[in-house]
């Protein structure tokens, strides 16, 4: 076999290159010449299997999109299902007869409106109504002006109104405030007042045309909201609610983990446990990168009524201040993750000098914000929160104090302790800055909504009998 | 005048309350009797000014925004001025009959097109023009199935494929890639797609309807693409790398600065140099909060094409990376900020032992950061910086020397002296970050827009002669 290749005839050459590897022993291997004939074939048949890989890769990422959160599989077949029900409109005739060709308006509604939380949906479907009305008068005054004011000047009003009031409303999404509030409304107002102070040069019945639109854009948004309110409905502030609620637990998780992970990894010397501990510990950079997303869940969630236990004035902007508190935490706890994972070990003995407190000041750092996590999860006033901090700031002492008496070979070999010291320190940091979140999170506990805690609720009863 | 009270008579009493206050000394001022009245007036005075305030406030907060960025001023003209040019299309007769009611489209394509970058334009102009085609062709496929089949078939096809096309359209929103380059379209798609299948149900000439529909949206985005390219400018990809660059100097800076405020507040003993540092040491916190923003301009940036030295091409996704770099240094000197404003305070002869080469790490880091941030300035490739990092490097071992060398005072003191060593000990994880940054930033200055350095380009033309 080895003198295959020297015999290739020339009319195999011109059917292609035959694929041999020669194997260092001499012999050579004679790959699939039979099944792929040509060069060509045998690139369809690579790039087919390419695509039936890319297709299948692509469909287990939809897979697994689809089966990490379900909603989205629901969101999905409400949005299919309100479209339907607005057809609905097209189909009957009396309706079609009713609201005319402006049913493109109630289509358009519930493509635009229809968002996955109730929040999205009322505060685009509001603001969309309430820019379309007051646009809608605006420009019939001016176009009322115009008419007024003869053949010539109303090309000028309506042209000069069109350039200054759009330019004015567009500068006006640029506030933060309303950035954050109406942003969708300006751009409908826009839209409308174009449409109907140009349009109105040439329509006649514009004033009916101008119900009917708005007739058609309130049915649309009623199927909209009633199709996103009945089926399973997702509400903004309770995604807020428990996004900070899981971003607690990650910290906590992750704080506790982060230390086990440096302190027992010799003990139970795995590198398995490394990788079980290590997605856990890696919890804090979700919180790092979940801003923007809190953001927009508080900006959403004040449209929504009351729902579940948050009433129409629950104070979504504190869950904001909790938030940063959070990131507080997470930063420091970035850096101490870098100094557990430092090329430099500090000996046993000083190892064993701090690792029962330090292990200690994470577990109860830990243990208060699960505490939280637990009242946010329950809706309950936390009962043991003050006696939780109380050990945590103990601890915290308590470590410091440990770094304080040192052995007299530690200090003496600072470059190889400065990674466990450095983390220490962070640690401390760290537990000050949880603290920052046990008094921003207190703030949404005091609240009415949140029922009294086990203990004490207990105690109420009892002074009642 | 102290006995005006009791001779207030009745007919005063009746003119409302008369405002008098009695001072400790037993005399009483009176206040303002003829001037107000009543106190409704007096309350619709207060109002008054109330409002004036308000309306003071809100004008000076525009004026701000408008200084701090006048493009945004731009911005909103070039949206006034595109508007009035689509109007033109209505006021002009010939123009009018030829494209017909359809012209609607042109001024919601304006309206809904026109971002403040280039980029934003092009993103949702060429998603717009692509999702009405496809939805188009699409939907008078399916509408032609269904007079195919029949008069009660054609409404359960046309039902179902609205159904299932537009909870799967809706469903590809929430897969990452297509959310970023694709939302917009999706959401197109299923508009064009509800409203054709739908209304062909009822209009005879759809076909000449969607040619005009198309042709409108098309005239509509050329206004709007010439008005956001030909006047001034915004490119996405600028933005982004002038971001980078901005960011890069604020650490620069932040670093410096509040290297400085701690060791040096007492020298200079000023509440005055530390408020006047305050701000430029905090710089980092811009850094930790732009993530959401880089990413949005990295995902325009590629829309958009050659522009300086910019080419279509142009890798927009090492922005983001440089970006992680930059982060990952500011979670870090977030964590140095505290240990710096921490209330224990090293002995000054500590203090003394490691000042200047500790001043040196952040003065050396920061010099680096500040010519990656010149390369950006100058579109030049950086040509000192192995040089700077070998000294940035150098430095940072110094002061792991100086930390090892420490007094034996210091280690005796280890609760007063621990910010300092935490604070050094994470100023050389800094140190390490920054080379980080050097990393990612130097896949994009080896590009060949990157003019070579001024030394050496001395040095090839030298090499020429």
């Amino acid at each position: 076999m080895s003198t295959r290749v020297e015999m290739a005839s020339e009319k195999e050459a011109s059917r292609g290159l035959e694929w041999q590897v020669t194997v260092p022993g001499g012999s050579s291997v004679k790959l699939e010449t039979d099944s792929v004939p040509t060069v060509a074939g045998w690139r369809m048949r690579r790039l087919a299997s390419a695509l039936v890989s890319k297709v299948l890769d692509f469909a287990s990422k939809v897979r697994k999109i689809a089966a990490d959160d379900p909603r989205k599989v629901v969101h999905c077949l409400k949005v299919g299902l309100a479209l339907a029900l607005v057809s609905v409109f097209y189909y009957t005739r009396p309706l079609y007869d009713g609201v005319g060709g402006a049913a493109m308006w109630a289509v358009m509604t519930v493509v635009v409106v229809f968002e996955f939380t109730v929040g999205g949906s009322l505060y685009k479907g509001l603001n969309r109504a309430t820019a379309t009305l007051s646009a809608g008068s605006v420009a019939f005054g001016i176009h009322w002006l115009a008419i007024k004011s003869g053949r010539t000047a109303d090309h000028i009003i309506l042209g000069a109104s069109v350039f200054l009031l759009s330019s004015a409303a567009t500068f006006s999404k640029f506030i933060p405030a309303v950035k954050a509030r109406f942003d969708y409304g300006v751009t409908i107002f826009i839209l409308t007042f174009n449409l109907v102070a140009v349009s109105s040069y040439r329509v006649e019945k514009l004033l009916a045309l101008a119900q009917w639109r708005f007739c058609t854009i309130t049915i649309g948004f009623c199927i909209c909201l009633t199709v996103c309110v009945v089926i399973r409905p997702v509400w903004a502030g309770e995604e807020l609610h428990r996004l900070v609620m899981r971003n607690m637990e990650k910290l906590a998780d992750s704080l506790e983990e982060s230390v086990a992970e440096y302190l027992e990894e010799e003990e139970e010397g795995g590198v398995d446990c490394n990788q079980k501990l290590g997605q856990k510990s890696q919890g804090y950079r979700c919180v790092l990168n979940s801003k923007s997303s809190e953001d927009s869940l508080a900006n959403l969630a004040r449209w929504e009524p009351s729902h579940g236990c948050f009433s129409f004035k629950h104070p979504w902007r504190r869950y904001l201040e909790v938030g940063a508190a959070m990131r507080q935490c997470a930063y420091c706890i970035e850096s101490l993750d870098s100094c557990i994972n430092s090329e430099n070990q500090p000996p046993d003995s000083v190892k064993k000098h701090l690792a029962k407190v330090y292990a200690k000041v994470a577990t109860e750092s830990s243990k208060v914000l699960k505490e939280l996590a637990s009242s946010f999860r329950s809706m309950r006033k936390p009962s043991s929160i003050d006696y939780l901090v109380e050990d945590m700031k103990n601890t915290a002492d308590e470590l410091q104090n440990a770094l304080g008496s040192l052995p007299q070979e530690a200090t003496s070999l600072i470059i190889e302790t400065l990674p466990l010291i450095t983390a220490a320190s962070l640690l401390i940091e760290v537990s000050a800055r949880v603290e920052g979140v046990v008094h921003a999170v207190k703030e949404i506990t005091a609240l009415p909504c949140f029922k009294p805690a086990d203990g004490e609720e207990l105690k109420a009863r009892s002074t009642v009998a």
